[in-house]
Parts: structure tokens; sequence; C-alpha cells
């Protein structure tokens, strides 16, 4: 496999990602949608767009052929030797959550873009046609509906989200924004898609982990198993009664504090009998609040609204969950004297990983001495909308200190190589 | 003992209260000092200097000698046959929270003015004096800082507060306000007394019962056993790490919610323990708030803001508390990797009633049939300030539905009545 790069010096035996033009895009993405703290880059907005024009004009250099569908996500295409094959597909997005980080997302469409340039550089053209993806509209902070972008791109997004859905921060519907932006809201309606499923052979998505897994346990790379779905309840209330804290008896109370609190503690008991079982799942209450208009360190609290997030890779887990959750606040009321009004159930479904993909990254990294962790993405992404219309599906983590959806987000460039070391291995055998 | 009245009709053996004259008292305070939602009577405001001239202008009528001291306490005499007796007063307090009852403080002071009538319509002259006193600035709503009118009164209260302490609604301070209301605040500064505790006899408070005790165990008369004392933290909080709901697994998290919540638990079960071996004690933690800037559905909480208030009518049960709640925070920050910054201690002294006081209202009480329940105050009361300066006192709880400081404060006047008849006994056998 020994081949000469253009200007005729030596390369190594494997296909190298393009770091130089990865690291180049990092810089002018940070420099060019940095705010007072930290990134932003607005679905539809500015920000979002300055990425796009960023990667395009790289792809332009390599070479790629870009095509922009009508709800603006960009397809940047490196040609296969065989054009008929049904292509690969290596997207994530170029928005930002506001006061985001710089990696989240955009780390995907760049390592798409610097394997490319790495085939390219190589001489190497893949079996099929390579596209890479730049998203549009991932982040659900901007417009409170996920995967705008690839939905539409499948021809997936209902009509009516183009007008019921409102940015937070104009205002204005979703329809607006993307014709404002140069698209076509229109086609998006009818449904008019960028790809069938069923004519793309995969969708590969590189992302930063958004967890501490990979950094706590000391290793660069993820192999996602599965994305795990989503039972949520974001605005649920337990209501007691407000009483004197000095003069109310105890078994006259109804205090919402005790019941709340005793309900977490049972689903903290379940969450570590769940898991020691075995099963994936994560249980989170992140929102636990006495009503700021009424509570005082006086009064008995007669009222707590909080929110539950459940998620796991598996449908009947989490629906043992919430059949458990729910007899919990059954069995609460009766001893507390509360009662629970639960407001909408909100549900994502899991996205399994393509079992064959996965075993292929599994051994590429065993091959180049990559240490890599199988888990599951508790985060939602892109590639869950393709993963469950059928197209084979793989996701990659790079191990990223602080999380992400922060301006902390820490991703070393090693680590983003050691990704793109994978990706391009994947694509070159492809 | 029976007698006649002025206008020469019969009236019965025992002294009776005034219960027309308490009535357009209450109705009077009604009517002047509503607001759009129930009572409002600042401490040195409008509202309170209403009432103040509403009772005197009754006092006069019945032949009372008012006088006023420097912080604007009222006090309204009725002469006994020893004037070198020591006197009793019988007093509470003319102001209400924002938004308050009608009965919260008012209905004390009427029932010392009702009595008085009663004596004096029914031609009987106290042992000795009698005063009735209107106290200024009880609740803590408007000036945080707690029996401001009693404890001046006693010249108990320290300079700095009067410079130091500043009305909620107005951002002056207690001095300015005294001035403005036309009191003495420098009198007050150098420490001037009304009276001194070792030259009264005694102090009885009637109140309506803050909590649901009396209601719900059917008994219209409350004699109390003592205050119970305090101990809070009122801005406390528990301090974890935020992180990706879905993305970050159990045994990583610092989760500040699953750590209170744990917290709360053991308190109630410590609670429970406590009770059952016989202590006087309520435990509440009133205020239990993820950060709203910060708390998302999709994050693990990393702080939680609460409050703890515990009232005992002992100061060892409220120790033995603090210790093991202290114990708890360190157990829990060690077991879930959070941290507790419970900012600062604030601690009241239980005052107990005086026993030969107590004793002689519970025979009045069983002699004239009229049920009756031992109980604690968990609620703080000017009578505390008296209790804890040496003066022999004590307390009469009149039942009330939906607790106190606010619209529906519910006492009826049979229930005012029978309380009163209680009073009038007391001092007609003082």
């Amino acid at each position: 496999m020994r081949r000469q790069c253009a200007d005729g010096c030596a390369v190594s035996d494997r296909p190298l990602p393009d770091l130089a033009l990865a690291r180049s895009l990092f810089d002018a993405l940070a420099e060019k949608t940095c705010c007072p703290s930290g990134y932003s880059r607005p679905s539809y907005g500015d920000g979002e767009q300055i990425a796009h024009d960023l990667v395009r004009q790289a792809a332009a250099v390599l070479g790629l052929e870009s095509a922009t569908d009508a709800a603006g996500n960009l397809c940047m295409t490196l040609r296969g030797r065989d054009g008929s094959a049904p292509p690969i597909v290596v997207g994530s997005h170029l928005d930002s959550v506001p006061h985001g980080g710089n990696y989240d997302g955009a780390a995907g469409v760049i390592a798409g873009l610097a394997a490319a340039a790495g085939l390219c550089r190589a001489g190497i053209a893949p079996s099929r046609d390579v596209m890479i993806m730049a998203i549009r509209a991932e982040e659900s902070t901007w417009f409170p509906s996920s995967y705008i972008g690839s939905r539409a791109a499948l021809g997936l997004l209902p009509a009516e989200t183009l007008d019921t859905v409102v940015r937070s921060d104009t205002g204005r519907t979703l329809a607006e924004h993307m014709a404002v932006a140069g698209f076509d809201p229109e086609a998006v309606r009818r449904g008019r898609k960028h790809f069938s499923p069923a004519a793309l052979g995969a969708f590969i998505e590189v992302h930063i982990e958004q967890g501490p897994v990979l950094e706590q346990s000391g290793t660069p790379l993820g192999i996602v198993t599965g994305i795990r779905g989503g039972l949520r309840y974001r605005a649920a209330r337990c209501l007691g009664a407000y009483g004197h804290s000095g003069a109310e008896p105890r078994r006259l109370r109804r205090d919402a504090v005790f019941a709340m609190s005793h309900l977490v503690v049972e689903l903290d008991a379940l969450w570590r009998e769940m898991e020691a079982a075995g099963a994936d799942v994560t249980i989170t209450v992140g929102q636990f609040t006495t009503d700021p208009e009424m509570h005082a360190f006086s009064k008995v609290p007669g009222e707590v609204r909080f929110s539950l997030d459940v998620r796991s890779q598996s449908v009947a887990t989490m629906d043992e969950v919430h059949r458990r959750f729910l007899r919990m606040c059954e069995l609460t009321a009766e001893e507390r004297g509360v009662r629970f009004e639960l407001g909408p159930l909100i549900r994502s479904t899991p996205a399994l990983m393509d079992d064959t993909l996965r075993a292929r990254m599994v051994r590429i990294a065993h091959d180049l001495g990559i240490p890599a962790l199988g888990m599951a993405s508790g985060a939602g992404h892109d590639a869950a909308v393709f993963a469950n219309s059928g197209v084979p599906t793989a996701m990659l983590f790079i191990r990223n200190a602080n999380g992400s959806h922060n301006p902390d987000e820490a991703m070393t460039m090693e680590d983003f190589a050691t990704a793109t070391t994978v990706l391009i291995e994947l694509l070159a055998s492809a």
C-alpha cells in the first residue's frame, strides 16, 4: 500500500487524516463563532452558517462536490470507485448550544473532512462514494424539536414542525428562519428528501463523548453500542399542603419535600437494583424545586416541581422503570397525603448501532493498537435518526473532559486523530 | 358574686367578656386594614397605627388609662385594688404579615380589652393592676428581627438593631420608621424600659393557634406548655457536580438531589425516632431548590439550596438533632461525593410557661367545663421575651382553621369567647 502524495514525498502504508486541515478548521471556527462566554452557533443562525461556509470552502479545495438540500444540510462528496454502490455518509451537526464548546458536533464534520483529505492525499479512492454531511439544527435548545436537519434530509420532519416550533431567542418559526437563511421550507413541508434511507450504505458519526467515561477510564476512543432512548416528565409536580413549620405536627403534615425525597431515594434504589442486574439505564431528577413564591424556611413545603429523565438502550427497561415509578407515586401519595401531577410524558426511541460496522471498528482499533471502549451513548445524536430509519449506523466517541454544552469541552487533537484514524481506515476498506 | 350592671340588670355569677365590643373591634380592624388580598398592618406603618388608635379609643371609653412607651407600645391599665402589687400584663401584637389574616396578634389585645370591659361591667376590680398591652412590630417579615416591640419595652433591644434593620418594603431603618411614627428611637437606643421584668406579676398572651392541632382534635382551647425554640440554617447548600443525565454513569455521579434526598429521608427517620421516644420536636426542610439558572431535566443536578428548621421546647433536644444532622452531612458528603456549605446557624431559645399560672388555667377550664389541650407553641410569640426575662408567663391558644399569616385564618367568635372567659376568670381571681 506504499504510495506517494501529490508533491512526491513518501507516505506511510496506511492513509492518515489531514490533521493540519482539521486544526485550521477548529481554529477558524473558534475565532469566528466565539462569544463573550464560549461559542455560539445558533441553528439557522449566523454562527451555524459561518461553520457551513468554512467546511464548504475546505471541501472545494479538496475537490469534493458540494450540494445543499432544501433544509440547508450540506453534503460534500468524495467520489468512490463504484458510483452505483450505496454511499457512506459521514456526518454530524454544526450548530452549538448558546455558550457551548467548540467541539460538540463540529468534530464529526471536521473528522469526515480530515479523513477525506487524507484519502485524497494518499491517492485512495474509496470503493463507494463518501459523503461528508454537515447537518443543520441538531441542538434542541434553539428550536425545541430534536434532529430537525437529519429528519428533514430523510423527508421525516412533520410539516407542522415548520410552523409550530419557534426559535428560543427570536420567537420566529422554523419555516421563517429556514427561508431567511436561504433554504426552501416549502419543499421540506412537502417531504422532499435528500436521501432515501434504503439508498444509503451506512451512516457514521464521530462525536466527542459528553460524559466522563473515557476520561475516567483512560481510554481515548469509544465505540458506541447504541443511543439511549429517553422517557421524560419535564414538568411534574408533587402537591402537599403548606403549614407552619413549628406548629404542624408530624402526623398531620403533607410535606411535599419529605414525600419527594422518599420517592427519589426509591428511584436511586431501583437504579442500583437494575444496574446490578445488568440493565442499561440512567435515572435523573435534574430539577427539584419548592415554589419560590410560596416556600419559606418556616413553612412546611406544600409543593415540589420536578423532572424525571430515564434513559436506556432498551425500551423494555424504560417501561419497567416507568411502571415502577408510577407505582412509587401511588404509594407515596397514599402514605404521605400528597398527590402527583406528572404532566406530559415524552419518549424517544433508543437506536442500536449496526453490529457489522461496530465489529469492523473494534477490529480496526485492535489492529492499530488503539484502546477502545464499547459504550452506550446517553445523549441523542443525528445517528439515531439514520439508525431508526434502517440505515446501518455507527458512532465513534472521542475522549473529552468536562462534558459538553459548555465552553470547557476539552478534546485533545491527539484523541481527535485517534478517532479519525479509525474512521479513515473504515472508509478506505469500505 | 351576684352583681348588677350599670343599668341595673342582673348579671350572672361569673364575669363575662364583652363580646359585642370584641366583635365591633374585629369588624373595624377588618374594614380599616383590609387590602386587595387579606389584611395588612405593617410594623410601624399605617395599618398597625390604625389598630392602635382603635384599641386606645375603646380603652378610653372603658375608662382605662393609656400610656405609650418610647417604642410605641401601648399599655391600657385597669386599676386594681392594690396599686402596689406587681401588675398583670395581658398583651399581644397589632401588626400583621402582608396579606395576612385579621386575628393573628389582634385577637390577644382584643381579648384583653373584652376581659377588662367584662370586669368593669361586672363591677369587679381585680386585686392588682391589669395592663392590656398592644405590642409593636412582632412580625419579622417587615423588619427581619424578632420581637422588636416587646424587647424594647423591657429595655432589651440592642441599640444597633435600630440602624441595621430595615423594613422590607421601604428599605428604611427601624429608627427612621419609629421616629416617623412619632416615637423615640433615641430613648430606645439608651435602653429606656417601660417595665422592669422584676416589677411584673405575670404576662398573659391569648393568640390564635397557628397549626391545626386544636381544629383536628376538636378542642376549642389550648393551654400552652412552652414556646419552642428554633435552630435554623436558612441558606444551606449541597454541592455536587453537573453532568449529562444520559451520559454520566451512576458510579461517577455527584448528584446533589440524590444526596439531599437521602439526607432528608434520614432527618425524617430521626424525627420519627425522637418523637417515638417522647421528645418534643419538629423538623422541616421548607426550601429545597436546584439552581434555576443551571438545572435542566437533562443534567445531573450539581447544587441544591435548602433550609433546615428544627424546633423544640428543649435545648437538649435541638442540640441532639443538630449533632445528628451534622454527622449525616459528613456521611452523605463522603458517600455521595458532595459537600455542604451550611451558612449561618441561627438559634432562638425555648421559653417555658409558668407552671402555677398554667395549673390555674387548667383548673379554670376544668371548672367551666371547657375542653382544653396542653400543647407546645411551635411559633414564636412576645410571650417568649417575657418568659425568658423571668416574668411568670402563660399563653392561651384559640382554635383556628387554615393556619395563620394568610387571609383564611378562621377563628369563630364562640372559640374567642371561650378563651376570653378563661382569661377573665384568671384576672378576676388574680
